[in-house]
């Protein structure tokens, strides 16, 4: 699809209606995805519980590109580009390591760990190493949510750090560690996977691990007072109840959307587990169970559930035009030991019971969207945060 | 390949040989099959016997579409796009089922038996359910088989049912059942397919099991004289001796073609089986095995063998460019029951063993002609039903 | 890609340098590697002792193509494109067969072993057979090894025979006998497979067990000490110290490139086993042991390594834009027996062991190649030969 038929496409969608087909299944669109929103926004990489020693490191990979986060000093964390610079081979090739230097085991060629080259065998008498760097992209750490930015002209940062830093602040994420880490593969183009994360509306009908703790699944007059309850609580237990939302259209810069949100649970559940009791020690200085949980969101495709106990991060990522992956991290206070303080088994049920679930309901939705009788429909009440993502999409990827 | 193209490519095809590359591996011709073949074609979906209660479906998938198939009343079935009107989602997930409400498990709309929305939480104010319903599609039942035309101008079933009801009564096969129902995947483009199936000239090369009991697959006298015999005792046994035959060029209306044959078995073969006797009891009204059996057919893609026990409807349909599908339906008395009066495995074995070698057989086929060597060839004597099926289908494509 | 666009891509190809992203992704310039390349050159399908008996045949396949080398008489091996002229079907199925004719088992077409149209069933009165012949290909035989082009304007293989018989004499690989053969599937563009095996810049760093004998893997002055010391003792081990090299842009005619040189093995060892010794009687003529061991070359996709005991020769060729194979053959002395004179395991190991771990790196190079942010690098002295390669690769291709 040419631009000038994309942006005229673009003109016609409809608001608060899903998107037509050829968003799900054209690849020059695909491909303008990939350029202008996922090459220019903040994505989340990791935590830096994952690399506390220099020299340890990980890949984030997305939609065939391969980055290396590594901890080149005590202080600073490196995103490489993990393509060697003498025929592209990818260098590091496991999903974690640690390393002194970063070395390509085709050629040898090593690099020291901040990308600089090190040595190359018989490279001749002109070549000059001193120019040769592994490419780096932009990051930044937020509580010790290691964020990243393909862009050299990438968004001023600076505004999520001001805006989260105070809310976040009684997690003491900096503190925590990652209990659990896991990739969910989705055959859906990754629109449609952040359209089933950015609604609840399908959370009655699809998810009833989810619902019974969660009031979010049932809007109406009972959350209201509900939440009423919780905010008075929440000072108490050392909690914010300051509501930040600059998403999508009102983001300060061009894919640093933040924003940050409590709301009650009910019906007794003060975390997000099977029974609704606590899974894991208190994270950081929170003093006790407020009985609410909360939302919040940095960046387009990054989306956080921090309950008292534990929090998961949620990041969406393209593989291909039709194809997608959930990530997810399980985040617990960084005192906490496995066996003794919680169950990864029991940690982890919830969003892995419901991620599973909205894997199928994801990949139906993707064979239904590509029917040639498919047409846009309406959006309910509850999928307003969506056709935020979605204008903010349309509008990102308009030429 | 734009049209002009195309055009040019279907004139140049030369008569009684067979096709240029093109017509296996271009994308472009492979989306005009679709659109003027298959969604403006009567097509077997099923048989009534399947859904017998109001409520109970069954899917009919195509080339991404899926179709729910669904007694919606007494006296009615209902062929509707299997595609939520609200994000697109399909709804009924399974093979077959039976259901009060059609719902979409997403995000829990549910429809009626007959497509129209019955109910969808949070849609608001102005919201007004009665202007959504599931597409439609056409359908025609003729003696309990069922046929489904996606195109809202379908071509009128009529004359299929005037010339066919007749011939067809004695085997009341509104009263049969579906004893067995099998899809084979096949690794080449549906044309191949169809083309195998349209000529016997292979039968005898391919399939001993075929060829021992049936007279279509060795050609001359010898069948002549049977021809007679068979034709002068069909009437005793309550058999139609009638020959209809308007297919293809001679359809009355697009994608209506239809055919009704009779011919001998011979060396002693009454029906399609290992030994070639009986493998159920005899259908409808027909008194006694006249040692012959019948070929039919209605619409380009799907064919028929009636013998006096049984019936198998061969389905052909396309999946993707390289990919086809197979869908075998053997019917069955209606008051037979398994165990007691056949034995699946006897009575499928015949056209199982068949299908299973022309599935590899066209696989072959289909490598062959994606070579960069592979020129058009001429067609035997035995391969004039493929010219016309040939001849017909570029006159559809062609722009 | 257009072929201006080519053609001002191809300018812009620095010397000594890898390529652009372009030659590794882009379906059209993979489409002139077909055309411009392989349906060019001339290309090794095997060894006559594969086919010893009138009516042995085996297949070669590469990109799609399917050629039946069959010996057709007792002087004369065929090379016949393995599609059949009715309809298009493939005709052998198997890797390797004998038959007195080549039947189609689709409808029964079988044609003598020069593939000349035998016989075919119920073609008509105005069927001529006699014009009706399977595609023939050009066929050479040297020392056994049966070369192929797919072109009619094939360039003359003479000047390869007449620079390698000689050097290749003290072998006697026409009776020689094929101890093994084995294809390895390479995720990989065809390129980035002979890119990796015309350079052992990589032996050091990725290939421990081959670099243990030969000093090819590390260049330098004790290299150079050795090899005065073998070339000194291979005469009078039979052995030739010619060396001949008209390869890539120094061929006499397109695709026929050859190359042949000794150099030193080291550390003791005398052939390219576990431990240097020897897996297998002496070759030919030869009389013993020099500690050297032979590359040779013939045409742009076919590498050897003559060790006194054992030859291996690879093959790389392209399965599709992003897949190709390696076919690498061990030939032994005619008169070796399996289990008395050599293992199969141990005369195997090392190029086994080898192609295993090339084939990792070479996957890997082409994740790297792909990513956005691939950009060429210099090569290294060691890889004078692979810059000799894709010089002359993109001369080949360019339009």
């Amino acid at each position: 699809m040419d631009k000038q038929s994309l942006a005229a496409l673009i003109d016609t969608q409809a608001e608060n209606t899903s998107l037509d087909q050829a968003f799900y299944t054209d690849a020059d669109i695909y491909q303008r995805d990939i350029e202008e929103v996922f090459l220019k926004s903040w994505l989340y990489a990791g935590h830096s519980s994952e690399i506390p020693a220099v020299g340890d490191w990980f890949l984030f990979e997305m939609a065939g590109e391969s980055v290396i986060i590594v901890r080149s000093t005590e202080t600073e964390i490196s995103a490489l580009i993990n393509v060697c610079r003498h025929r592209g081979s990818k260098i590091c090739l496991d999903h974690s390591g640690c390393s002194k230097k970063l070395v390509c085991r085709y050629h040898g060629w090593s690099y020291n760990l901040d990308g600089q080259l090190h040595s190359a065998a018989h490279m001749g008498e002109g070549f000059d190493k001193s120019g040769i760097k592994l490419k780096r992209i932009q990051t930044e750490v937020l509580e010790g949510m290691i964020y990243v930015n393909f862009s050299d002209q990438a968004a001023d940062f600076t505004p999520v750090r001001e805006a989260l830093t105070d809310c976040l602040q009684p997690y003491q994420l900096d503190h925590a560690k990652v209990a659990h880490r896991q990739t969910y593969a989705i055959d859906a183009n990754w629109k449609l996977s952040v359209e089933n994360y950015t609604e609840c509306y399908h959370c009655a009908p699809s998810h009833p691990e989810y619902t019974r703790g969660h009031s979010l699944a049932k809007p109406g007059a009972r959350s209201a007072a509900l939440m009423k309850d919780v905010m008075a609580r929440a000072g108490a237990c050392g909690l914010s109840d300051k509501v930040v939302n600059q998403v999508y259209l009102d983001e300060p810069g061009f894919g640093t959307g933040f924003a940050y949100e409590r709301y009650p649970m009910w019906r007794g559940h003060v975390t997000g587990s099977d029974d609704g009791q606590p899974v894991a020690p208190l994270l950081g200085e929170i003093r006790d169970y407020d009985g609410g949980t909360t939302d919040f969101q940095i960046g387009p495709v990054t989306f956080a559930l921090a309950y008292c106990d534990y929090v998961v991060i949620y990041r969406f990522t393209p593989v291909s035009l039709g194809k997608s992956e959930c990530n997810i991290s399980w985040l617990v206070n960084g005192d906490a030991e496995k066996g003794r303080d919680y169950e990864k088994q029991r940690l982890t049920w919830l969003w892995d019971v419901t991620t599973q679930a909205d894997k199928r309901i994801i990949e139906y939705n993707s064979e239904g969207v590509k029917s040639r009788f498919y047409e846009p429909g309406p959006y309910s009440e509850m999928e307003a945060y969506t056709w935020k993502f979605m204008s903010w999409y349309l509008q990102a990827i308009k030429p």
